[in-house]
């Protein structure tokens, strides 16, 4: 494709998104595709020879936007949200023209460099401490996710913890992870894919009404590990859990691992891009203190669209001896000399895109107080949609709801069996999520099904929620009338 | 950042991409700058304030452009291709627009769907086995680079020699993987995230010659290990080696695999994909019989820029089986049915991109026999790059270059000191690099430094290569003439 046949294709996709965008209410939420049915309209082979742009955009229209769940559209609260933003596909956009490799320094120094400057930028908005920052011991690195933010740094972990034995001899004696029932399964798979299998995840209590963590029973585990001769590695607290945005108490458990020695990681995944608020500051209360790493994504409430996870280390010293492999084609008098970042060696692959841009794009388009006001209107209608459910006798609401996700429980006054009442709980969920005007979730709080409304979306005003807790109760009333 | 803004700003993102491409030849293609120049020409802080998105693109073209390295660039010779294109741009800017998230199938049953048909496109193109389709046992995905391919494999070969045990108990015995001294180093940092440490390596040798595998020397170390009472968990062929494309013997290796019960990996970044063209068919003898893994990147030599790799398995259950967890938030009807896949289950990150859009854009645009046109042109510029340096007194060329790769060594007859001498060839390099016309890299061969020049580049052409030789050949003849 020419420079010039680009220019006129490239007008048209944006036009193509704009509309989109510009009517995505058109759209059911959640698609109503059966499985298989996208595949059987598509060619089986390939084509041999080219064809012009306009059949792919045409066969996006007719045949995959049915097949697609509106991660955009205002009435979607089934996960956290997943922020798409004009500056942030621009910069991406942008990124992808300019088709550069990050990998090293001298592979395209302001790939690098932009990327040490926001995330400093963001470390501040968010009020990380100084030691977080590249220029003291620590720094930020945009990783493709929360998931594998958690990897990195518990291989830093263990890097620390094993004297750098495991990069040398691998898993040689049991390395422990703490986590909570609540925290992301990615810590496990993170355990699982670090050699330390599902065996070294260790499981500290949660508070049954807050779903926190117990930093005394985290303790009692570290000490009666170390006595039956394990290793513990990493402590991964989170703030605002996926399931309800439960939030673990940092500056308690902070303490136990610095009695201990243990590397604490804060998964703050969802919740930490909110505290560019002062008045949601207290978020990351502990970490300037006692958090060894400390990640969160600007791809889920920041605007910048998906991937955009950033990772910080108090010291990235054990990070690079994990992590760093340095063979001759790779070798270069900057790198040599230890004067720049490679931020090859702060992630899993070797490889790594543009990211910045988008991010250094967003910031600046929107401004801090931009940025400030988007989490404000999301956390403002969950308390809205929250005090709703209170004052409603057919929901129990759940107490907990500190930024934008909200659980409920219908109540099912007829059914006596708490199996049974989660079925229909279940149901209810279904028959919201197939009339396409709305998306939602369930996960259970003490062992029963509550459903998740994540407000968030980049176009989610006040009157979606309210049609959308209309909705529910509508329904929930209808389905009630047929029950015994 | 409304839609109608959203038209405007796009187009001039558009035009500028439009404009970079067409004028990419006015730029060094090495950045010139010097570590902290770029940064400190950054504001330390994120603006308060918004601002206009024209000043976004402005600090692009005044302060970033100088620290930008173009990979687009026709004399870009440095690394493997990482080819951008039209197409790929568009289709990721869709894929950007659409905003979704492809964890699992319900999240959005299309970007599910399209990444199986384009796989199964793409290893029909390149002559990949039946049982690699997900119709059959096994399957393709999409990961962000080869390196994550090769944990991926890695953690499936593991999950199937322990028969489950890392993933449930983690790693409590000698795992061993098998490369050579040419393997990529990913390899070896897969080896030391999975837990099995850089002692886990075994290093096959090489041929000194061909720089490929001996395979009789794998069936040692493989009964010597065993032996020793160590589980080999995976074999690391290569096809089409980092260093100088050297490609293992992949039928002999899989033979060797075969008697023992070893996974094989095929690893064939680079060099995958031009198994497109059936005169390089043969680059992939061996997989259909043996393979248990293969990987290539679309986003190095097939227009589809970065980032877009793929990995194929014949057998989904130990790749499942080692990466797959499911907590009560993503449960849901089509996941416990197992009539869908979910992608997550096959890569290290639980979120993913709509990286299948970029890729159908590609195939689509060009069809068949346009990506075999490019391919073709890589390899053909390559031969006759080849044929200049063999016929040249003053250069020795590395016999094997298959693909788009040519290494070559200048001759300094003033310096019998081979240390010397390749402080002469690191010093024509940076003067080369310096000069702005051309990148190149160097490795080793033998102990000696070595000129790296890969062809492939979407902008490269004949005369771009003719110029790069002359040049290469004037600043040499300049350089001995300085030397004793």
């Amino acid at each position: 494709m020419t420079p010039e046949e680009f220019r006129r294709h490239g007008r048209q996709v944006i036009d193509w998104i704009a509309d989109y965008l510009a009517g995505i209410e058109s759209h059911p939420v959640m698609s109503q595709v059966k499985p298989g049915e996208i595949r059987r309209a598509l060619p089986a082979s390939a084509p041999e020879r080219g064809e012009p742009f306009e059949s792919v955009l045409s066969d996006l229209g007719q045949i995959l936007l049915p097949g697609i769940t509106h991660w955009q559209h205002p009435g979607f609260f089934a996960y956290f949200p997943s922020n798409a933003s004009g500056p942030a596909l621009l910069g991406d956009l942008l990124a992808g023209g300019l088709g550069v490799q990050g990998m090293l320094w001298v592979t395209s120094p302001a790939c690098t460099e932009l990327e040490t400057v926001v995330v400093d930028w963001l470390a501040e908005l968010i009020g990380l401490p100084e030691r977080f920052r590249t220029d003291a011991a620590g720094g930020g690195v945009i990783q493709d996710s929360a998931s594998s933010a958690c990897l990195v740094a518990l291989l830093a972990a263990l890097h620390r913890a094993s004297g750098g034995r495991v990069a040398a001899e691998g898993v040689d004696r049991r390395y422990t992870l703490y986590v909570t029932s609540q925290t992301h399964s990615s810590l496990e798979k993170a355990a699982r894919i670090a050699g330390l299998g599902a065996a070294g995840v260790r499981v500290v209590d949660a508070d049954p009404d807050t779903l926190a963590m117990d930093p005394s029973h985290l303790r009692e585990l570290l000490a009666a590990d170390e006595a039956a001769g394990a290793v513990p590695a990493m402590v991964c607290a989170t703030v605002g859990t996926t399931s309800t945005t439960a939030v673990d108490p940092v500056p308690a458990i902070g303490a136990v691992c610095r009695e201990r020695g243990v590397w604490l990681h804060v998964d703050a995944a969802y919740a930490g891009v909110a505290a560019i608020c002062p008045e949601l500051r207290w978020l990351n209360d502990g970490v300037a203190e006692y958090a060894d790493s400390y990640a969160t994504n600007p791809h889920k409430w920041l605007l910048t669209n998906f991937d955009c996870g950033v990772l910080w280390t108090a010291d990235r010293g054990p990070l690079l001896g994990a992590l760093s492999i340095l063979p001759e084609y790779l070798r270069n008098p900057a790198t040599s000399t230890g004067s720049v970042v490679d931020y090859r060696d702060w992630q899993v692959p070797l490889g790594r895109r543009f990211r910045a841009l988008k991010l250094w794009s967003v910031i600046r388009w929107y401004g801090a107080e931009g940025l400030r006001a988007h989490i404000r209107k999301g956390v403002g209608l969950a308390a809205e949609l929250a005090a709703w459910i209170a004052a409603d006798p057919g929901f129990e609401l759940h107490e907990q709801h500190p930024l934008g996700l909200v659980c409920l429980r219908p109540l099912w006054p007829g059914l006596d069996d708490p199996a049974e009442a989660d079925r229909a709980t279940l149901g209810l969920m279904e028959l919201l999520n197939a009339s396409g005007s709305m998306y939602l979730t369930h996960t259970r709080i003490a062992g029963r099904v509550v459903l998740r409304l994540a407000v968030g979306a980049a176009a989610t005003e006040r009157r979606h929620v309210e049609q959308a807790w209309e909705q529910i109760r509508w329904e929930h009333a209808a389905l009630s009338s047929t029950l015994p």
